[in-house]
């Protein structure tokens, strides 16, 4: 209730239109597309993980961002405390590897001195360029809902990470998840509404219908498992909605016209129809034709970017 | 040490001429100046400080630095901790005071809970337009240093927050400083470098002579002083050796050619002429024609932005 209070208050000063009303993944100003996400140690990743992986997933998020957007990333600004010694020169070892990577320039940012004891707080600010940056907002009734990427994998590698057994592929995942920037520029053209999936299928798929004042339906059956991620949790159903309310996928969804359903699969970005947008409000889940009960938990409300 | 280390390697991957050797008070792409700067509670600002002036403060000293690019502001992302609801409703209003104060729009960002009994560390991008931005680098040799702002009242206002006895005029100095973007925008043509004045008058100065490779002195009585400042701390030697370390000015200082002396006299914005730069390194300081001792301590080292 903090967090939605304070939203609503900073959305009533946002009013500018680049702000897209804070619902969406990125301001966009002409073909500049700008995004600014945090990432907390306890919260976003694990004390434990190697400063290296947190380098590469605080550029990973920002650059996801940007892939939902359809751009291509530029340069970032880096906000950093600086503590101890060891782990800072890993994790800058570790930001050259994702910056080189992703061919993105480092631009500049601030440092400041670490709060005794304080968990870390990482900020990233990323720039990019899109001809065309899709809206959340912009769904449409009747609309299909598509997905491009893995499901459920970086969840089940969050648990590895804490010392599940598993395996890398899955470990990986969580710890260093793939903006898929080529697919966001490829889908872009085809997209009315394209957001990434950071906290959840469910809940980023319920904010595209919620900030295009409709309602979308989703198929669980339809949604694609990993190969990888089956053979660690099984396919049940109760695994398939740990997967889709999970998180920190950096998937992409978005809603299309059905008209270009053959020109999205035709992309060859193994983009999955996975449901549709229709009238009204609200999520609501099939699993074969079968209506399903929402879990309490569709994702991560707690780290809502804006 | 730790901080200088940090640097230097941040430095060897920030290669894009945008990033300015990270030494620079912004990025520029083009005519895009992007700047991102963050303040931590207990180091920028005091715990008791009110939460608008907080507000006020992650605006002006990211603005500051656009000015010092002579910049026209368009727009911040916000990145946020989320704790206390009062405070953080009241930083909200404060933050759409500063906005509408300098006409700049909130385009977006992040918020995350604030860690459990953890310093607030809050963090601001700011991004404008500048169709030349003066390089911190490009200082020459025989340039005039010239001041546009006041020096020294923000560090008096600080003492003041802290307790002492004093005028509102410097407590707004330091709770409310104002980025001098219509000065920063007329003096860009005549300014081979250019900075804002965050950690002390000497500091930033030195910084400017460093990043040129050349050295600079500065005519200690030619610093105007501020009659609210000489009333509280009185004239002499050691009171304005305080104002020139004391910080958080957020005054322009810049490098000219002597020969446009005339024409930045004619801006009318009370630039004084306080030194000139010369072949060579380092930064002497005088007074009256008497070289005086740089005190040991020439700003805030350790809240270097870069």
């Amino acid at each position: 209730m903090a967090e939605a209070d304070f939203l609503a208050r900073l959305r009533a000063i946002a009013t500018h239109p680049a702000a897209r009303g804070l619902m969406d993944d990125a301001a966009v100003i002409g073909d500049l597309v700008l995004t600014h996400d945090m990432i907390v140690e306890g919260v976003h990743y694990l004390a434990t993980d190697p400063p290296g992986d947190v380098a590469w997933k605080l550029v990973a998020v920002n650059l996801s961002d940007l892939a939902a957007k359809g751009a291509t990333p530029e340069g970032v600004l880096l906000g950093y405390p600086i503590g101890d010694p060891a782990w800072d020169a890993a994790f800058v070892a570790g930001l050259a590897v994702a910056l080189d990577r992703f061919d993105v320039a480092l631009l500049g940012g601030d440092t400041v001195c670490a709060p005794d004891g304080a968990p870390r707080m990482l900020g990233l600010t990323a720039l990019g360029r899109s001809p065309r940056a899709p809206d959340r907002r912009a769904a449409r009734p009747g609309d299909d809902l598509w997905l491009v990427g893995a499901i459920g994998e970086a969840g089940a590698g969050l648990a590895i990470a804490r010392g599940a057994k598993g395996s890398a592929t899955l470990l990986a995942a969580y710890r260093r998840p793939q903006p898929l920037l080529a697919q966001g520029r490829l889908l872009a053209p085809h997209a009315h509404a394209m957001a990434d999936v950071s906290d959840g299928l469910l809940i980023d798929a319920a904010r595209i219908a919620a900030a295009s004042g409709i309602a979308v339906a989703i198929d669980l059956d339809a949604v694609p498992r990993s190969p990888a991620l089956s053979a660690h949790a099984g396919d049940d159903r109760a695994a398939r909605l740990a997967a889709v309310t999970a998180g920190d996928d950096y998937a992409l969804i978005l809603a299309a016209d059905p008209a270009d359903a053959r020109a999205i699969e035709a992309l060859g970005v193994g983009a999955a129809r996975i449901g549709r947008f229709a009238d009204g409000e609200g999520l609501t889940l099939c699993d074969r034709g079968t209506p399903v009960p929402l879990p309490t938990r569709l994702g991560w409300e707690h780290r809502r970017a804006s």
